[in-house]
């Protein structure tokens, strides 16, 4: 797990050091927590998530013994301080949110300031088991559309390392292994910041799935060998026509599943569905330094001075998306969501 | 020019260290120019080719005092080491055969010693000079199916470092540039060897060519946003119906440009056309060892121990390639090549 609360500290795997390394990060407090995650020790939105609200329950039972109202004055710090570490994800400010009503909630109640505390621990405790059943039946779900002996090719990391446990396009396969039904994996690198041969390869090879790294550039090659026979991935944002932003990459992926007649899969969690989104054209595409292109792990691998295009999504329109796999179930073309 | 004829020695660029240093490294017989074939300071079968027959010439120049028969006796060595060196080129294969016929013609006509060394220069500065001339006419063709502005996008490396000069898929970029066209050139990074980002962009910078790098996974979101508006590619082996093998990942983008609806060309000498090989059915794929792709210049990145598929080319069916343009004229599907 990339993120676990610990007696007084949350322990997170620096995911920087991946996969040569395998380090822990421990954070006492919110400002630990908040720097952990701005420095990207931890990544993924809903581990992210966890990681602020683990950090916010640490702030709070480290003045069990003030007021309720000093309480607040220190929680409302911690919240400002964990929402600015990383302030696109909104995964993070809906668990802080979660935390802060849970606090004003049983402070109006006047219960007792350890009471709250042990509130607050329980709420993130709820967070983390409810993101770890949510990508459960997300896997469920995927698994219906596997069959034994298959291959299917991933993007990015969508996994145990980016959610409280499982992951979301990587969910199927852990519940596959579980089960002893044998999948083959192939996880294409994800330049420029290869999580898929980084994240996905070392977490799928700890848990000893049959996985096989690729260059992103083969997986059509791999499709037209007969290698994989579905492609899954996560999402970033899902606009409420179905279109969908996810990693760079995605798109591309999605044409040529559609030319070699093979299913094309998005799994997420409905909190990612965005119904003030009506399609991808309203979905801003980041565009990041281009150094993070030209430079691999120190080494230049580009001239100096040379321009470089680093957008760090594409939007994948609805009609090439076979199903968009859920915790509430599976949804298929012409995407109207009910949630 | 990655390879150059001078007084005594052959120099070359050393490839292995671009961008980062421009290095040459200089051979002054056989042995030595095997060996740096063989070390790969020089790629590119039409520049390996190049720097095989200079090293012929050079081991001949250093026995100008000997008999005609002493002087055989070293070229059929020469021959040996030469071939050697990188034995799946069949350019070099090409150029040896025809520094050593120009021998035996010169011998049997009873030529001087130093006569026929002159001669195997002259054979040498020949090959270099066909080559040339060879690239350019397929950059004047290339010439004809750009529009002043476009966006091109281009893989691995087929420039003047693979060959003479000019290249083959860049030689238009080239001569666009001469005659004042501007055209934007997005070169995709080519994993794992990287040739588009190290190479590639080097050498169009270099020539003040406008020139962008992306990830290979960025195709698709370039070509989605009109910035690519033609695909242009090299090739390694071209079937008689027209499939073309050519560097990994080059099937995937003649994909996205059917999707995207703009042309995809391939640029080679007839040469490269081979009658016997009637489809890409019988092209015999290599794969390259897993640490080519799980190491970027010495650093790992990916777990121990993961598998890794690495194919170092793939098969684009003719029915996907808009055009193959040659020295001698530009050939439409369906392809009857005439040669």
């Amino acid at each position: 797990r990339p993120v676990e609360l610990r007696e007084a500290e949350v322990r997170m795997i620096d995911q920087r050091q991946l996969p040569e390394k395998l380090v822990y990060v421990d954070a006492k407090d919110a400002r630990e927590t908040a720097e952990a995650i701005r420095a990207m020790v931890v990544r993924g939105a809903p581990a992210i998530a966890l990681a602020g609200a683990f950090g916010f329950y640490l702030e709070a039972s480290r003045h069990i013994s003030e007021s309720a109202d000093k309480l607040e004055e220190v929680l409302v710090k911690a919240h400002a301080l964990l929402l600015a570490s990383r302030p696109t994800a909104v995964n993070l400010s809906f668990a802080l949110t979660r935390m802060m009503n849970t606090f004003h909630t049983l402070a109006l109640r006047e219960v007792r300031v350890d009471e709250i505390v042990r509130g607050l621990r329980a709420e993130a405790l709820a967070l983390q088991a409810e993101d770890e059943v949510a990508c459960r039946q997300i896997g469920e779900h995927l698994l219906t559309l596997y069959e034994e002996g298959m291959g299917v090719l991933t993007h990015c990391n969508t996994g145990g390392l980016a959610t409280s446990r499982y992951g979301t396009a990587l969910a199927g396969f852990y519940l596959a292994k579980e089960r002893g039904m044998a999948l083959r994996v192939y996880a294409d690198e994800t330049r420029p910041y290869l999580q898929g041969s980084r994240l996905t390869a070392w977490e799928l090879q700890q848990a000893g799935v049959d996985v096989t790294v690729i260059c992103d550039n083969m997986a059509a090659a791999v499709m037209a060998q007969g290698l994989a026979r579905a492609v899954v991935v996560g999402a970033d944002r899902i606009a409420a026509n179905g279109d969908t932003a996810n990693k760079i990459g995605t798109m591309g992926l999605a044409i040529l599943a559609r030319h070699f007649g093979i299913p094309f899969y998005v799994a997420a969690p409905v909190s990612t569905i965005d119904p003030r989104t009506p399609t991808g054209a309203e979905i801003p595409i980041e565009t990041r330094p281009e150094d993070e292109l030209t430079v691999i792990r120190g080494a230049r691998i580009a001239p100096v001075g040379v321009a470089a295009y680093n957008p760090a999504f594409d939007v994948t329109p609805s009609d090439l998306i076979t199903a968009i796999i859920t915790e509430i179930g599976i949804y298929r073309a012409p995407y109207a969501f009910s949630h």
